[in-house]
């Protein structure tokens, strides 16, 4: 049962959003500009964002986001959710990109103290081309996910269990972003 | 040195902010809500809500976010260097009401693990006369900072040890918030 009195029946960060619609515009628009509308320009697709999104999710326990994210990642061009459980399990051995497990190896960093990235961390994901913006939102996407992570589990969100729900979520993330919901 | 090439002279977020003001638009004005705006209202002051952001960067010891936030936090009615120092050192002891000790100790929760928060801390907070809307928002502070706490030091942004630039900061952000400078 969530810590406050949540609106019933809205699972998850969805619940929190609703409670405080202040706050969620603008933690929308940063999901929608880092994980979507990014995606399109060069550089990390929507899909490697919602790997990283995934990920840190996935190693902050966070039932609710790895389960949405994951979904959302597993709906972009390429993803599937094999792809995501073996980014989760162990990104080095994952079938992505030597510059996306580069950028992986940064974002576990963030999630568990963010003093521990290094330069040789940042020489190696150079090695494999990436960016100074590529790096930039790859430690904002782990840092931010620490926050979004904490928000949903802090306040004890209803985070069902029903993965036909979190598919269907995912298919709508993918297709629209995060940002159309604040409207709501 | 950051690992990305930053805008020389400018200290800790503020540089990242002017790396890419897309994201920093929303992380503003996220700030600005939770520990600004909602401090005029009834409620949690912004002395109280700069004490918690404060708290948290102690807790994950970035120096720039617990100098700057420490110093807006002083120079708030009734704030001080003392009370910052003492809320740092022992939140149990220090100079503030029950309530506010109830709402660091759920904060000190969401920093470390936030599912540890439960239903016994959020009773003591409520015995106290905390509302569901200042646990909300505790909860919201705590996981916030601890996004900014990992892109400013995930990034290893410059963090000058100039106590007197932190203290000209900190009157800054408490007589005017965080919004401003998303103009800039």
């Amino acid at each position: 049962m969530p810590h406050i009195t949540l609106p019933a029946a809205i699972p998850g960060i969805a619940s929190a959003f609703v409670f405080r619609p202040e706050t969620a515009k603008p933690m929308r628009e940063l999901a929608h500009i880092l994980l979507f509308e990014s995606g399109t320009a060069d550089g990390l697709s929507s899909l490697e964002r919602e790997l990283i999104a995934t990920y840190v999710s996935s190693r902050n326990t966070c039932y609710f986001c790895q389960t949405s994210h994951g979904a959302a990642a597993a709906s972009h061009a390429g993803g599937s959710p094999a792809l995501v459980a073996s980014v989760c399990a162990d990104p080095k051995s994952a079938d992505v990109s030597p510059k996306l497990k580069a950028l992986l190896v940064i974002a576990g960093c963030v999630q568990s103290d963010a003093k521990s990235v290094s330069a040789a961390h940042i020489a190696a994901a150079r090695a494999e081309g990436a960016t100074d913006l590529e790096i930039h939102d790859t430690v904002l996407i782990a840092a931010a996910f620490c926050m979004y992570n904490r928000y949903v589990d802090g306040l004890a969100t209803w985070q069902p269990r029903d993965p036909e729900m979190y598919v269907g979520m995912g298919k709508q993330l993918a297709a629209h972003g995060y940002r159309q919901a604040a409207a709501q």
